[in-house]
């Protein structure tokens, strides 16, 4: 069975990668280069990628701060810093890349179709999450019906499968999970900033330090004082 | 009323996007540089942006090459040459791009939710075509869920309107409406060869020259002795 795992180098792609190979995948890890702030996290995804063993690691450019309209793709905006879990429930936050999603799955569904691919990986996470819409079962249910009318494969009536095993779960899942397959968290990389070390005060690294602590874990990755 | 046009230089692309102008709507365009064979057709699509009047032209890099499975992206593969309409319309052929329309159309639904736009004009044509399943009525259909689902204008009840103005027209009928726009077909490149003139024998140079013959027209683009 062959799989391509849509690869950021944080926490979530990391540990859906692994649970691919569990699933007895050949992996093919797809990355973007889209000048994001935090490109930092490409070279937690390509150690990663080496680590889990994948057959290709494809990193993809394609630059999205032509048109920004997101703190991760213009510099100008400010991340939002230190705010509660609950405060991140509220809305979309101006860390939503526009269509990002929707443009990452696009590329993965071509080089999938192009392996002759049986799934594609991704790890959207609809719960303990910021907000985003292209996180959500309904969007993915969607991209599904694009894959299956929108390819030579799915008119054939074989469609690739979006696999989401980190859909329904709560962050500190995602973390045990992580734990039971290995995931070499200390390679990874969440942070929407982009220091040598992560910052401990954005959406995602508050996220991440609260599901380890709630598990009572030590987070291996480097945090600047706070 | 804002509109984004997919916009590739040839005859169907060129006549949405003076068919937007028509409609009132303030034009972007947008091109996309994925190493195509024919990237000829990149100066045809300046060309009529320039001439259309629109008010920004992106020309987007996406290297689709990478992983090529298609006659377009891997000059190892020949083009079809010669093929009579009824032959092109049995099977996907192999010029088809793996999930082209579904990249181009992601793209394009980010920078319209960046301007805020109500529309995404593409010029996609389910008749007297080569079979391509991307550019069939229940697939944008797919996609305007996903535009739906996937954006934050989306899910906050104002999606992005896929127009497809060409849909359901036959070539001769695109000419006509090209015609009654005043569409100058001599900056247009339809041509999958990559030539100083359009080869005449490729598919697209057979489908459009097929048309403007029907109409007892004469195609104003230079086209190889065959």
């Amino acid at each position: 069975m062959k799989a391509v795992i849509l690869l950021s180098g944080g926490l979530d792609s990391s540990t859906i990668l692994y649970q691919a190979k569990a699933d007895g995948c050949e992996c093919y890890a797809i990355s973007f280069d889209y000048q994001q702030r935090h490109r930092r996290e490409l070279e937690s995804a390509k150690s990663i990628a080496l680590s889990a063993g994948v057959k290709v690691h494809q990193i993809v450019n394609c630059d999205l701060t032509v048109w920004g309209g997101s703190a991760l793709t213009d510099k100008r905006l400010e991340l939002p810093k230190k705010r509660t879990l609950a405060e991140m429930s509220q809305n979309i936050p101006i860390t939503y890349v526009p269509a990002r999603n929707t443009i990452f799955l696009s590329f993965a569904l071509a080089w999938a179709e192009t392996l002759e691919a049986d799934r594609i990986y991704i790890g959207v996470n609809a719960l303990d999450y910021s907000g985003y819409p292209d996180c959500r079962p309904d969007y993915i249910q969607a991209m599904q019906e694009v894959f299956r009318l929108g390819t030579k494969q799915g008119r054939e009536g074989n469609p690739i499968k979006i696999v989401t095993p980190l859909i329904d779960m709560k962050k500190t899942e995602i973390v045990q999970l992580g734990n039971k397959l290995g995931v070499p968290w200390e390679q990874t990389w969440s942070c929407y900033a982009s220091g040598e070390s992560a910052c401990g005060v954005c959406d995602a690294c508050r996220l991440r330090l609260a599901a380890f602590a709630e598990l009572g874990l030590q987070d291996p990755v480097p945090y600047a004082a706070v």
